[in-house]
């Protein structure tokens, strides 16, 4: 594709974070042209009142979601609220091509929707062409997806560390615990009592435990990874008084036979060539302060003094690598575009 | 004991975090009365001028250890570093109540003291006399004891739940996870550049995965509790961007044929008449914030999806329950006051 | 009075930040017996379902307003928002005690209550009543009081340093300059986008410049010290990222003739047996941390390089010495019990 | 220039907060190839193992002062503590251009140097070849400089919006007072006690309060714009628990006869034109969150209530304009490249 060529997006759901994360990363993409940015509440507002650090962006006034002109678009890129968006992507032309970050496409199975979402799927034919879009490991089918569902957070964090040693068969698929920890910025941009700064600085706590819709997902790739169709996971999330990052902690157990040292290989050689994720050297313990700002993802992987265990911590931003990272770097694939184009963030720190 | 006596006492390195608390803790205190505070780099100066918060509390000044009048005194609270009480301990007289908050007397097995410190136990005798305080487990030998070993902050937060679930045999002594997350106070009042602000703030990360000193009581303590000699847990610490506060998130399989409701009963009944330590009700996931500057122990027990697996929450206050609260609480045990004589707080909310 | 005895109150309100700190501090009075705790999204539920940091506190469950048997009650303490009160108090039964934490009685003048607050004063009759509940300043008319308005928070930071500084005609009325920083936990227990964590964290913002209402009672009472009916000051609050705390620094010009020691003796000497106000010695700028989770007011003066001015730092806890800690302060007062009664804490510190 | 050409810099003292944020700005020029990072404790080091968020970013290694060959460079940035940089800059060939981040070369009068740092000045004779590296201000004696001394953090906050106010005679030179409140990261990278994440945490405070070294450089600048020799000003820098941004609210006298939009119109159209300085719409209060990670500063002005006075906010990130990245916009300057080129950030929101 002609580097220079700008394509015309369109960014639903533009005023939540994920939405306005995913604008902030656009803005800098070279081959990007942002033609409407829309929100429900914010609709008919410049951007720069709602979110005044966009000032001097030049970027289009927040609008409808029914001003927008579909045919005008090579791709939309869905921030709605989980549920949101089936219908409407529905009914998009199906010559636009479309990246979801919700979780409305993200489930293969619509009974396994309906029982994790407490609601039929109402596009379950539109279901059928999703590609999940956790760009390491499904690279092939998002260059040429319609429509691409990216992964959530939590599964992210969790899953690229996780496939290839369950692809490989070097850990068990019994007993593994998945315990992440996030940043707030998760929970979205509403005003909750529960989220208020007084409500959260300070304090560490846990939630959805043992019943969290991420499970879902996870599952469904670690099934399809390791061909035990009943797989289950233990996860636990949890919130940290901090805006970003998620930092997950897996507990798993070695193949009979299998020597740590394999583990550590079978991930060395996966993420070798791969620009975003990163096995750390050594016993270096990843710190989220480490890809915060960017759609890096940092694993290592630690020996346990127990046989036959091993302790796998992974790292990413949830906001980048966990949504509009992630977004955008399946964009790079579906329209051939070098896959870290617009990515090159290095962490702000301190 | 008649209620209006006050024990002299002494605070020996009172001017770490945990002797800060200390003192705020013993000032406090209806029958204490604080007869020095001992601070190597700080002393001969007003504790007003070190921690102004003190101003108008009516403390002694900070001096050196070696003004101290032992026979003067009916207790001492020792806050030092790691391996600097060994000897000095030793040599008080044999009449003075010795309240140790270090790790120096807590492995009752020099050999394992030696293994896990790197360096042999100084004094094997006194060794000998000293009691694991865990208040709430083994309230009965603090009472008549000389010398109490205050735990390790972790190891209260995960031995209290594990404990009483142990010693009824109804979980398994295999494969206990035990995912821990600390607030940075607990790395101490001392320079280093991992602990500064700017160093903390907005960031996630692990430690000492799989090595943490603290393992070593952990496993003494279950062990006991099992009667399984062997019984190892795996343990990770994490250091979330707050002052105070653990979380412990702790993985446990259930032993066959126990039913999840089991658990629940085994720590509603062991719990019921404890001041400190409670038993959520319902799935109420409990916050460090529901117990920082307090003596409390929250926790709460979730039936994992996964058949036989259960989790547990469990918040302390690192400084209080996990150093200086359950401190006093054996200083009361030993002394024959209310067990929470001082320790009536509740959490500065928000 | 007798020590022992136990006074009848309620909270009206006893859901926002203000109320519920009210409540703790409430439990820790030894002479005071609570019976009711009002609030209207939370009526009918036990305290601790709403607030899990008071398990175990026996506190009766949240009721409606109208359930409440003011002929029952000594004293009522309303923490309801801003114009919720007027009417309410009017109602009360005259025997009845009343200390309004909301601005709803604290101008003295209607027509300046409506010019700031935008709407007629529903209760002139009773505002006539009421006394400023500055309680260092108004000590003796809130002896007597029927009704007492507690000072906002800003107010309280600035008036302790200023009013004596006025009486006494050592600074000018001309020029004086608040410039005052807040923790968050001061713009309340709603759930607005603009206080959610991931907004307020890592950021320092100004708002209200110039038009603060707590302009108004600032003015009203450093016209009453000074004599000068039309003094205005200028006053700009910000928003910390910290969930307590405020910090004024004032920025003032010396009388004619005065120099700096003068100020230094007239602060030295007002304040010199006061329990929660302190004049810090030297050059020590005083911190929020200094006097969180207290009711302590800790101030400074610096002379300025710049001849003939002067600037103050004054702290407070804005949630106990700027709203709850001072209307249990006039509490005592009222009803004759020690002035520091249930207000002896100490900061937890770190 | 061509704009392919990428010119050889040195990073002397890299291991500090300012350096290190300069590599990651640098890492992101396209006119510029790293050839040494410099930093004595960290001599001999891979980058990557002491910043890991450096991990493959493809720099030299940390190197010691003297092995760098300064012939080979076209640039060195200068990070280094007050007062270390004089001696090496002064003895560097005369063909380098340098551009210095510290305090050293900021005062024209050596004198004046003296009395502020407290020791003699190390270089008076290359004293005379510095210019103050206010970008917007002294933008044409930059472009030929050799050497350039950026202003400190604090000082360009205020300078920005009070040099072109003081130029255009609109305002007084009397009693203009910057309230300045910066995050911590100011405070350098250096394991001091009171930066602990628990000293800062939850707490605000004032230090250097009328004694501040940045006094100095801002009277310099002021003293110029005015043509007073002798105007002062009141200065107070606080230190708010965040990591990074200043905010800096100034209280202004408006000249005799001058009305209130005139100083709105002075600030509008000096900034109109600029790329980083932005005067704020209406009545928008800026927050620090929305410049930090970028080279802005957004500033507004606010009518005082009182006659003829004003109140001006601005803020921006103390290590960017305040430190790298106008070291940069320097860079850009004298070098001819597009002012804002490797600046085009956006602030990471939220």
């Amino acid at each position: 594709m002609n580097d220079k060529k700008r394509l015309k997006v369109a960014v639903i759901g533009a005023s939540g974070y994920v939405g306005v994360e995913l604008v902030r990363l656009l803005l800098g993409h070279p081959n990007v042209q942002i033609k409407y940015l829309t929100g429900d509440s914010t609709a008919g507002q410049p951007v720069e009142k709602v979110f005044p650090h966009f000032n001097g962006c030049g970027l289009p006034p927040l609008s409808y979601l029914q001003e927008v002109d579909w045919e005008e678009l090579d791709v939309a890129f869905f921030c709605l609220p989980h549920g949101a968006g089936q219908e409407i992507i529905a009914s998009v032309p199906r010559t636009l091509r479309v990246i979801d970050l919700s979780a409305d496409f993200r489930l293969f199975n619509v009974d396994r929707y309906k029982e994790w979402y407490g609601k039929p799927h109402a596009a379950p034919d539109v279901q059928k062409e999703a590609v999940y879009g956790l760009s390491e490991i499904f690279r092939e089918p998002i260059k040429n997806a319609r429509l691409v569902a990216c992964p959530g957070c939590y599964p992210t964090s969790a899953l690229l560390p996780l496939v290839p040693l369950l692809s490989s068969g070097k850990i068990s698929t019994d007993g593994i615990i998945i315990d992440s920890k996030s940043g707030i910025s998760g929970a979205g941009r509403s005003g909750k009592v529960a989220n208020l700064f007084a409500e959260v600085d300070g304090g560490f706590r846990a939630y959805s435990i043992a019943n969290h819709r991420h499970i879902s997902e996870i599952e469904q790739t670690l099934q399809a990874a390791s061909g035990m169709a009943n797989m289950q996971v233990t996860f636990t999330p949890q919130v940290v008084p901090m805006t970003r990052g998620i930092l997950s902690t897996i507990y798993v157990k070695l193949s009979p036979e299998v020597e740590f040292e394999e583990l550590r290989e079978v991930l060395e050689q996966r993420y070798a060539n791969e620009s975003f994720v990163k096995l750390m050297d050594g016993d270096h313990a990843p710190s989220t302060k480490e890809v915060v700002g960017t759609n890096r993802c940092f694993i290592n992987i630690f020996k346990n003094r127990i046989r036959h265990r091993a302790i796998i911590v992974s790292v990413i931003d949830n906001l980048i690598k966990g949504a509009s990272g992630q977004a955008i770097q399946n964009f790079n694939l579906m329209f051939g575009f070098r896959e870290d184009t617009g990515l090159r963030q290095i962490p702000v720190y301190p």
